[in-house]
């Protein structure tokens, strides 16, 4: 059966990391559900970071099901509400001790860091959080995108297409699956 | 005065293409606005080409004034919707005349050849409709981005960073900006 993720973002989240994650996964097959947190309905749009209102395919708390990975999305102010948010962690927590995959990109690991799933695993971010994961005892590598166990953590804008390659490749089983990438990065012209 | 763009988009379009031009252009200090083409109303979302819905700014026909430049993401059947909207093609043949920039990627050049703008002009596109641009005599170049005059073209998701950047160039006055290029590229770890 189809792989499946559960994109999560909130208000001020990046918008071009959020569509890049939720459509380059579609492409892959991946049944994707992209999923608002902090939102009091779903009627209404999430305004992103640059001012791009997003509508999510239902709220979070509404995703009762085990996804084979979650992923979030940096931007701020959206990284530091999906960090605060008590759905985000519990998703967080249900998945990584069911070993599913979690996925971050720029500012988005400070929600790992925060719940200490760091510690003495390679990770990276965007570089104006890295102090943050660096006191969460990461090993921070400055690569663009980073997989340690089941944590896949990425850079930014301009690496979110990697970012989402690799999670296709992972759900794959094959960490560098040449056939991914050949049915992914050449239609989008990477 | 701040540059403006006027980024158009309809059901079917790529949702990449068109966050990339509108987050792109935001950062880069262009007042920017997404104008939906063919939907009723404003109060509900596009449904993009995997997807994701999103909410135009207004409606096409809502936008009288001169922009500095109209964008125009692909995906199908937006970029079809696009090419055989009266209103799309009444709003580059106004800023056509005028001088301002017309930009294009992936399967939107369709709409710019159809106008027969691409005659005897350097242009590129989504390789699935290189034929189209071929057949409206433009001379077809499989660079990733590609500016002749006042025509903007690219190929692809892929390349939708480096097309927003040389539309953010070419609105600074300077095809090649170091400075653009620096502030844009590094905070998205292009
Ligand atoms: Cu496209």
């Amino acid at each position: 059966s189809m792989p499946s993720a559960l994109v999560l973002f909130a208000d001020g989240s990046e918008e071009m990391e959020t569509v890049i994650c939720v459509d380059v996964l579609r492409r892959a097959g991946v049944e994707t559900i992209l999923a608002s947190v902090g939102a009091t309905s779903s009627e209404h749009p999430l305004i992103c970071s640059r001012g791009v209102r997003i509508h999510a395919d239902c709220p979070a708390h509404h995703c009762h099901d085990l996804y084979d990975v979650v992923v979030l999305p940096g931007g701020q102010p959206g990284a530091t509400t999906l960090r605060d948010s008590k759905i985000v962690q519990k998703l967080i927590t249900k998945h990584n001790e069911a070993g599913k995959l979690i996925a971050a990109v720029c500012a988005a690991p400070i929600v790992l860091a925060q719940m200490c799933l760091l510690k003495g695993r390679n990770a990276t971010s965007h570089p104006s959080v890295e102090s943050t994961l660096v006191e969460a005892g990461a090993t921070y590598s400055q690569n663009r995108v980073v997989k340690d166990g089941n944590i896949i953590t990425s850079r930014g804008p301009g690496t979110c297409f990697e970012f989402a390659i690799q999670i296709a490749c992972s759900l794959s089983g094959d960490d560098n699956s040449a056939d991914v990438h050949e049915a992914l990065a050449k239609p989008m012209m990477l």
